[in-house]
């Protein structure tokens, strides 16, 4: 008989709760991909993207989800790219991915800049692309295709916050073969909480019979056995998305000092696109403990300028934050590599 | 104070729950579309696609949401076009559209069948379509082009499920000026629940207290006002998705019941992309009522093979269940049209 935990450690959750029918293909991708950077000599890092769903029916109709549309990690992803990175691309399916995001279906559709030239030679005529999108597709496109011939993009597709907890767990213990090399950059929006299998419908929840009531439960915090235990020397980058300012600072340093990794960065719902706060601890070596008093950490403000958004302005005129994120997080992961050389 | 209802009529509804910010600029744009859609003698249908989301919070990070990634709105806005309708296609952002659903970003990214020709004059390389793209993509951006030209799709996009009734009433208010000639074709996967703006968190909720328990109102029964009040002539197609299929007839007649318009499509989530069934009273021209017994409608399956899905096959070969679904729609709309002329 299944008896049910009270609150659920990371373990009592793999035990209990199924893995995605992909997950063993998946591992064996990533192991492949982990090995040939390494031997290639590339840093790697893991973007995760996107928002996860808690299915409340098994043939699910219905479920509860998270804001992104998963801008954040996947223009990081390209940043990470252009600085010779290697990255696995863990998102939400359906949500944005690198290159691709610059051609939504809704802000920028890219049938509206394809022209039907007709043919001069009495045959099918030709499809071209529109003067004055030229240069911007041409650059997204160059980068697309040396990426892919570099083999240094590999895309995993999760839909709910089970898919993503199992895959995290499996991503991460394959890249520990990379030791400090490989950087953990937790962009993607996961439930804080799930529905246990045991619990859900298995057909689609009816309506007419009055109120709908869900409870769940507490989704387990799975850095703690991600810094713990799964790939010790990894350098892991969460986020903190909140949308009470008094919150996001002593949110953030709580989970420093809870899990003992290397940054949080932190960002306000409304204002995430131009500041973020970087809270790491002030001596990168020091391992944080929770009896660590709230001056022992250090907080770095990112700003860029409030983008114009008149419409007048090309997308790739744009500065976007992501570039500043990722340029500060070279230095940090450098810094924190150099350090192990230092002291062993 | 404000004192919630026990239950939700849709006057009841409107009355509590704020309209979205844009509504009064959709309005005016729908009753342009309408007013020339007439003058140039078009019959219009008013597709809608795509799942409404259920928001938590007011500034909202977490919603409870309802699967439909809107292939079934958006194949069927394009064979409405293609046989001359008008289209309101009101639809989820983000969710698919017509034409450029051709190429979703994950299972056919347009970015794949871009080639980079080096130029041949050292100035800048040309960007050119793929050879075994290219006919696929022609008709697709011809028609595409076509449509635009004619002025023949309006786009309206909603997010909330609140976004969603709003825009229905409006929308089908407006379309009341088409008499007969305009048809609803409710295909968005709505919610059945809400949760009233007056109990929703103001801030994202926080994790760490425990387990969640959401508890959600019944979203009114929007068709009844539909038929009876905001459009009186439509032709209303209604859908409806069971993954029980012991219950996917006795709930069409139902809904016929008491709601008295003209057609439910059902559907089975795993078979929806093959199977559906018409059901609707047997005689077009009696009012279905409470009372009506269920050997008074008739059922009209329709079935196409099961696609292959080798990936073999260019996505313009294979059978789309829409094309039919559409086509048998046609006739009816006629018939109905052709109803109200006899009588008169």
């Amino acid at each position: 008989m299944y008896t049910e935990p009270t609150t659920f450690s990371a373990e009592a959750y793999f035990a209990s709760q199924p893995p995605p029918p992909t997950l063993q293909h998946d591992i064996e991708r990533v192991r492949e991909f982990a090995k040939r950077q390494k031997q290639e000599g590339r840093k790697v890092v893991l973007v995760t993207s996107g928002g996860t769903t808690v299915p409340l029916e098994l043939n699910v109709v219905r479920f509860l989800d998270n804001f992104s549309a998963g801008t954040r990690g996947a223009t990081s992803a390209e940043y990470f790219l252009k600085a010779g990175y290697a990255v696995i691309f863990m998102h939400r399916q359906f949500s944005l991915q690198p290159f691709s995001r610059h051609y939504s279906h809704s802000t920028n559709p890219f049938l509206d800049f394809l022209d039907i030239e007709p043919s001069k030679d009495g045959n099918t005529p030709v499809i071209s692309v529109t003067p004055s999108k030229r240069s911007d597709l041409l650059e997204v496109l160059t980068m697309y295709k040396d990426v892919h011939k570099a083999g240094t993009l590999h895309t995993l597709t999760f839909v709910t916050v089970d898919d993503y907890l199992w895959l995290l767990r499996a991503v991460s213990q394959e890249l520990s073969v990379l030791g400090r090399n490989a950087m953990f950059y937790l962009a993607a929006a996961v439930s804080d909480f799930f529905l246990p299998r045991q619990r859900m419908s298995e057909h689609k929840i009816q309506s007419g019979k009055g109120r709908l009531s869900i409870e769940m439960d507490q989704v387990p915090k799975i850095l703690k056995p991600l810094v713990d235990e799964w790939t010790k020397d990894g350098y892991i980058v969460s986020f903190k998305l909140e949308t009470d300012d008094n919150l996001l600072l002593p949110k953030a340093k709580a989970a420093l000092k809870r899990y003992g990794h290397q940054v949080v960065i932190g960002n306000d719902l409304h204002r995430r696109k131009y500041e973020v706060v970087f809270v790491s601890p002030k001596s990168p070596s020091s391992k944080t403990t929770t009896d660590q008093s709230d001056d022992e950490f250090e907080e770095y403000w990112l700003r860029i300028p409030i983008p114009d958004t008149s419409g007048n302005v090309s997308p790739h005129q744009v500065k976007e934050i992501e570039e500043d994120i990722v340029a500060e997080l070279l230095k940090r992961h450098s810094a924190w590599i150099d350090q192990a050389k230092t002291t062993s």
